[in-house]
């Protein structure tokens, strides 16, 4: 892309925040993830419509996608088989990259349990609770620790299992599991699924694209139904089930006079740690030496979802903002886990004093400082990163400072227990506002952020579209927090409703877009999806819902993708996935699908097309139930 | 490449039988593997230098390798990070290929000790006996079958394991064991290590070459160490432990008279049973019929080498032969399970009468006749299939027919516990030898073929220049076939060898160049490794050895290599592996690992250079252990 080319900070993002920090970044000729596109421009099209094999070393072998060239790889692989092979690796990196956060979490939990993690302890006992029994463990006679170390070792198995199906699937309709079963992908162990992925994908193994496709969903329903969901589950039992309240969010959220620290990345162990010593007296003391009124502690990406969630800690923004946040000179320290953390993060944070600390033993950076986290010594170890930051707070250059002034409000913690509490307890009038009328139905809108498509454009207005016809978003990821920069996670925010949402929001005082968590708390809204399907006695497939993740780019969002469908909930992706190169996949991806599980995918990078899409698709499922 | 650059048959491979069917495909208009090659020409550099990107939907991204260009990724990846990455999902993938299929031999072996699997049996008892002892299982006042379910369970939990390492790698030295342990990379559960290969690998996780190749040398060991050796060992307990046995290899060993049933692929469980069903009267009774004077079964590839190595089944060919075996037309069932099955047999078959039987639920191809495999009916399927291509054989149109004469001398059959008992019992004759000069050194030579390199050309020459220099050669996968149809694994061809080796040779009535199986045998020349390294109270990178796959292709060879060089043998790769898009990876593997596990690789086409640098290698070694 020639100079003349070169995008302006408008049209890189519709916020506000970012484009100012967009501006400075050109002005001080600091490099962000857009310059790098374009960069790339022009990108490969043989990647772009996956017709690329690199598996094996007589390779690389591209197909010609205009069929008046190689129609095959040297082994034979045609376009279709590419195309399904290398669908199939990214569901397997994105369902790896969950449950392994997943596994993690459990760890912890059984560290804990064990008393071997003292900094964690049990926050919501009555899921506990639940979680045991639903495992079949009687918690007759045990001490609650006794019972937690049983439920932990459940948990683990469902990673390891190397017979017979995993048990979490159990909370899907009977109708969906059957389903699953005839079709022979209800899911056996987590990791198994994944490992068989990387098998059949090596050179000489599955060479069809449905066969290949069919244990994609298998895989993927590992990750929703499994990993996802006992990730969900589980950080919910150490730290709590999300409830409704405020927070800000934005770059905004950032400090001028207090230390601020971003906790950035996937996995709430270390941030819950890190929210927790940022008010420890001694460091807070020690802030003060330093100059600082205190230390402010604010989220980026999931890390951030899931400090916002239980604790209202603000966010400073989506995905595409960390590298904005560290352009306003004011972070003392950015703080990483794993998955979704620019690399360029190590030079840029070199622009500035920010301290680059990377955390996770799976997980190292370029420029970082490492301070490898470990649940044994968690507490320890977050204040000795807190302490870094507030001892970095006087290396602030104030001249390179410039903090953006917006900050929005918004209303959070929408886990399903939380919306079935606002029902009063069951989905019943929920699905009476659907059933009415006053509600079409739901929509989930999730997912990351692309420097393919300006930044949130692709989310606030798809968004705004379905709630202005009456269509309820529950959303997760970078999706709620693009949401909650525009506004939209306000109980005022009905104002832009339809008349019959806007009416059932007021009467509850919720926003008309509701914020369910992170990425992985995706299967919160598989886990509402089933209560109110199950209500109903239909599949969720029969449901007046439909999904969308406008802007995503991430390889777990396409198991995401998969999971969902596979669920039974149509999709729209906004940005075009790596298949059009194989009219078969395609083909399958986008209407086969229907005939096999009652759900396909569309691709539509116009949001408000795509609403239209996912309204048509709403109204369909309406006039199926005998709803008008 | 243009038609004038067209390489001719003799150009394509150094076999003679190849030869004539490359010769026989021209003349009938058969595509081959060597067409679609020269088709894929020129072949994407990026994708050869592993600078290409496609791990999220922001790309794909690539890295201009002369430093003038793109210098990052959208995400800020370098070219280190992404050379690094892409070898980790090679290692995941190659590493899930042997475990995934040692699970299912482990599987197997768990239905058939719980009465579920009735084709099996137990045939080597003494060695199930000495592997529950290595788990810690007691046999006392306990059935073999209650023995072989606990021990079928110990081993599964060595995959699914959540916490702690693996036990299997118990095998090694004590010194190296150590080193792995100091080094962070003693692994723990085989999926859990391969899963977390996805998990670092997704955009925005692990950044760091030195770290993330770390995690790759990890996983490798859990497959050299983990699920390969678990293959081997549970597929000796099941089907014997190999032994010393004649037999012929090449395509001259396709009958004119018999019905021929080719069984490619790399598991045995199918396999055998189609050894045994190949003499079943009733299926002998029906050849008759057909007009066919018995039932010849002949393998391709490593499920080749695993009939071969327990029955003396013949062998058709290497990797790169499987098309011609076709083109014979003399095949009358192509019968494949998984790895390394081009899925061009679809359409190839379908030029010919042959019958393409695919059998594992993992794995379909284009145009096969699916006859899917489960333990359970496992001799009933088996027949199913042998049956099929005896009905077939009416069908076989002789005007296509020709069967190259060429056919081999073999013996073969030395396992680790087959080259101890010629010894005489234990490793003290070989070091003796060793010791004394008269053998200079052990060269394990493996490995695919590759269309990158003249057929079978690396693998002759470089043996030929080993055995000639007093090295002994260990041999397994698709390097032994191609040293089998060179005459080199008979005991005459001491002749070839230098005199200390020619000596030792002919005292004991081996060849120079000793079969030790498959791509997962090469577990036994670990285990072989360990035992002279324990004898001599050494580590294995003390020892005169080295290691080389002068045609490797596939990911499973990654794997292998890596694991292999961790394991302390100085390895050379004949083809390019994708990593020279980064000075710091290529650097790392090919030096800086000498000073991290005592052992690194070399990238040498040249097959006598490539016996160079071995031989140099070993000289230094002998050196330092003061050995003339």
């Amino acid at each position: 892309m020639g100079k003349e080319m070169k995008q302006t900070a408008f049209e890189k993002s519709i916020d506000s925040a970012s484009q100012i920090m967009l501006q400075k970044a050109e002005d001080e000729g600091i490099e962000t993830a857009w310059d790098r596109y374009e960069q790339q421009l022009p990108q490969c099209s043989f990647g772009q419509l996956g017709i690329c094999c690199r598996n094996c070393n007589m390779g690389p072998c591209r197909i010609d996608p205009f069929g008046e060239g190689t129609e095959k790889g040297i082994c034979g692989a045609t376009a279709d088989i590419i195309v399904a092979r290398n669908l199939l690796r990214m569901i397997a990196a994105g369902a790896a990259a969950h449950s392994d956060h997943a596994r993690d979490a459990v760890l912890t939990f059984k560290k804990m349990s064990e008393g071997k993690a003292g900094s964690y302890r049990i926050k919501d006992e009555a899921k506990l609770y639940s979680l045991a029994s639903e495992y079949g463990i009687s918690a007759e006679e045990k001490s609650r620790e006794e019972v937690a170390v049983e439920l932990a070792s459940a948990l683990l198995s469902e990673f390891g299992k190397q017979e017979g199906p995993i048990l979490c699937t159990k909370r899907a309709p009977e109708s969906r599991l059957k389903l699953w079963s005839e079709l022979g992908i209800e899911p056996r162990g987590i990791d198994r699924e994944i490992v068989e992925c990387m098998h059949r994908t090596h050179i000489g193994v599955d060479n069809d694209a449905t066969h290949i496709l069919l244990h994609g969903l298998r895989t993927s329903l590992s990750d929703g139904w499994g990993g996802s969901m006992i990730a969900t589950e589980i950080q919910d039992v150490l730290f709590g089930t999300p409830e409704p309240k405020k927070s800000t969010v934005n770059l905004g959220v950032l400090s001028h006079d207090k230390v601020n620290v971003i906790v950035h990345g996937h996995e709430p162990i270390l941030s819950e740690m890190i929210v927790e010593a940022a008010e420890d007296p001694e460091l807070l003391e020690l802030a003060e030496e330093k100059g600082a009124t205190g230390i402010n502690v604010a989220g980026i990406c999931c890390t951030g979802n899931e400090t916002l969630m239980r604790h209202g800690t603000p966010i400073a923004g989506t995905f595409l903002q960390q590298e904005l946040a560290v352009i306003t000179g004011a972070v003392e320290a950015m703080v990483v886990d794993v998955q979704c953390i620019m690399p360029s993060l190590g030079n840029l944070t070199g622009c500035y004093h920010t301290k680059f600390i990377s955390t996770s033993p799976k997980a190292d950076f370029p420029g970082t400082a490492r301070m490898e986290f470990h649940e044994e010594e968690a507490y320890a170890t977050a204040k000795e990163i807190v302490k870094a930051a507030v001892e970095n707070f006087p290396n602030r250059n104030l001249k390179k400072v410039s903090i953006p002034e917006e900050k929005q409000e918004c209303m959070v913690g929408f886990s399903a227990e939380a919306i079935l509490k606002a029902l009063g307890g069951s989905p019943a009038p929920l699905i009476e506002a659907i059933a009415g009328g006053a509600i079409k139905g739901i929509g989930a809108v999730v997912g990351c952020n692309n420097v393919k498509i300006q930044h949130n454009y692709g989310h606030v207005n798809l968004v705004k579209e379905l709630i202005k016809n009456n269509v309820l978003v529950v959303t997760t990821g970078c999706n709620a927090i693009a949401c909650a920069e525009a506004g939209l996670l306000v109980p005022e925010a009905a104002a832009l409703a339809g008349d019959g949402l806007k009416g059932v929001c007021e009467a509850l005082g919720i926003p008309p877009v509701l914020h369910m968590g992170s990425c992985v708390d995706i299967s919160r809204i598989l886990v509402l999806a089933s209560a109110v399907a199950n209500s109903l006695g239909v599949d969720i497939s029969d449901l007046p819902a439909a999904g969308a993740a406008p802007e995503w780019m991430s390889e777990k969002a396409v198991s995401i993708g998969a999971y969902v469908v596979s669920s039974g909930v149509f999709t729209v992706l906004g940005t075009i996935p790596p298949v059009l190169g194989s009219q078969a996949v395609t083909a399958l991806l986008t209407k086969g699908l229907d005939g096999v599980i009652g759900a396909s995918f569309a691709v539509e990078p116009d949001p408000f097309k795509a609403a239209d899409l996912m309204l048509e698709h709403i109204e369909g499922k309406r006039k199926a139930l005998g709803l008008k």
